[in-house]
């Protein structure tokens, strides 16, 4: 049996974009598999946020083109959590990262891991005067070393795909009328994704009652930005299928005072128009 | 007649870096058109700046490798705007993106359009949950499409080109001894371009008068930045033939307060050398 | 002898995300080599650093793929500093910018330079309305052109190797007990790396002792991120053989508040651990 040859490696960091550290691990997956291509996922996830990277990795799962998945955010590069690589798919696509969370959605996301190995075959490292950069001694070259054909299995020590760290997603849903959520994700346009989908609000009216500590807010349902009309908030289904908080043309996260992770209730607001938002209603259910 | 075949998209959007939605919409182009390349002009358009989207994209028009051009600055996504592919030099080259006027400087630029479609044909689209994300689900896979041969027709319905929405680009120009104009751009260094030309101030000596509002601040005609007397402005032809306001090794904008949009007027400074800028005298026409 | 045929051209600049810059270098370059690979190394140094895009470089230099650097940083775009290419280990790479100590210290990181040319030709310019933009109009093309087969001696006049500006880097060292040196960068996650070797604290034991002005503290010295007692600042080796000072899961350089160019002293801090730092002590030499 062969090792499939994969072509594309995604590549996702919270190494940003001020140093040379993406540049240094693309050069590096170059020199081992000229021919791959790398694209770049994100860079931009907050510094050490496993949580944020594992929730963009995710969102982005489904769309990834078939082969490596290099994703690196990494506070504890030098300790004792392990380096991994999870196959998914048998063989399908190969996720490369630290074993702290970071993959686990992702993982799930596409069907879960059929195999894993600890990335400590020190053949496949680039050698190193210090442990702080293992995107360039240790993922980056996993992932080429996996392009140029090398087998998962020669990248290191078999692990029990079982013993991978869980990725702890929040979970939202409903109780009686009041249904309770978290924000997952603030967008760089301000959007506000919540860990709910509209299943949750079954049964409510064109409107909702949005809280979070003292905010009260009456939230249109809309289908699109371009109904929310203008100085509201709306409540669409985003992109991906959840719950959104958006504001036309603006920052609903600006304009709500919400961060990601912040908990908010949503209970039935009714049909009627609020004075707040008098015209363009929003669809009904 | 087969349809073109393009190698290169060329990518602008607002979408910043801070999430994987640019990750995204490449993995998308990827799976449907493996062997294109994406050069990605700028995605750090302001958010739903459109007029500045366009503008960075007719900076970049004559520049760019033929092929299909990706833009993506989209304040409008979901509501009743239209989604375009818009054919210029007969095929040489063709723009994808909302029609809001974001194509239109460029698409002049380059001579303009010669077909159009609507992106209308749900065969091209990837289903999505929501419609908030055209990028990933309309434009990038028409763009990718267009690579992989599909032809322009067969993305949609034909439409006028004389109904895309025009580009609304300020018009600067003179008035006797007044010559009034507006910053078309602040660039990443602080300098101002304006939108005039040398041809403006045919007549004028070494110096103009720069005035806003309550500004009034004497400027050197100079050819490089590096003739710019140390804490003065200078004003110079810049690499795209426009006349613009320059610090050496500062940012104009932070010195005179300006930013994009702001009305200036210019007059005859003279040749004489003012007290700020005693040395190193700019040309003189 | 024919010219070696580059395929790969590894870009540094100071352009940043927010505008077209490094999108038209990137057109430009495929309109003349349209198979060569631009790996971006990084367009996030600030604006006109010379010294930092120069260490930026010199950090990347020994992992990028051999062929040709692109390197922009340029205050003195259009004054009579040079615009150069600068070939290294007998064609093996060579390093294309302006000639203001940009390249110098990479250069010498991989065995100073064996020929060199002032990018004189305009044949291989492209022509431009104004001198603000070489990256577009002589550099980017230079390097294109390398890659498509036009050998160095065609770009321009030869120079002789040893008229090329050096960089200045600082140098820090021991004297007798007390070790001086300097910040050379602040990294995206506010680690701070110093310009001293590990040979530089012979002797010392697990702590040293750290001072900047009124500044006085103790620091650990430990091998790995995670073994930073929190609360405390680390010493380390990083990832480039230097002594760098780290704050685990924060920034150092806010937690000090020193940045780039900072003068500090480290003396010896014996053995025994501070009250600040009770737990996890770090390697002993």
């Amino acid at each position: 049996m062969t090792a499939p040859r994969y072509d594309t490696i995604s590549f996702l960091s919270d190494y940003g974009h001020a140093d040379e550290f993406v540049g240094v691990v693309k050069s590096v997956i170059r020199s081992i598999a000229p021919d791959v291509a790398v694209i770049d996922i994100t860079h931009g996830i907050a510094r050490h946020d496993v949580r944020a990277g594992g929730l963009a990795l995710a969102r982005a799962a489904q769309y990834l083109v078939p082969g490596v998945v290099l994703a690196v955010v990494d506070p504890g590069v030098g300790s004792d959590r392990r380096a991994v690589a999870v196959e998914v798919g048998e063989g399908a696509s190969v996720l490369v990262g630290p074993d702290n969370g970071l993959l686990a959605a992702a993982v799930a996301m596409v069907g879960g891991a059929t195999r894993a190995v600890e990335l400590d075959n020190a053949v496949f490292h680039i050698p190193s005067p210090g442990p702080t950069f293992d995107g360039r001694d240790i993922f980056g070259p996993a992932a080429a070393h996996l392009c140029a054909g090398v087998a998962l299995h020669e990248l290191g020590t078999a692990i029990d795909t079982a013993s991978l760290m869980p990725g702890l997603l929040p979970v939202g849903g409903r109780e009686g009328e009041v249904v309770s959520g978290e924000v997952l994700w603030r967008d760089h346009f301000g959007n506000l994704q919540l860990n709910l989908d509209p299943d949750d609000l079954d049964g409510f009216g064109s409107e909702v009652v949005l809280t979070h500590g003292q905010l009260t807010r009456r939230v249109a349902r809309v289908s699109t930005f371009a109904q929310i009309p203008s100085g509201s908030v709306g409540l669409l289904v985003d992109a991906y299928g959840l719950l959104a908080l958006a504001v036309r043309g603006g920052s609903a996260s600006e304009e709500l005072d919400l961060a990601e992770g912040a908990q908010v209730q949503l209970t039935d607001g009714g049909d009627q128009p609020s004075p707040d938002t008098p015209v363009e209603l929003g669809r009904r259910p």
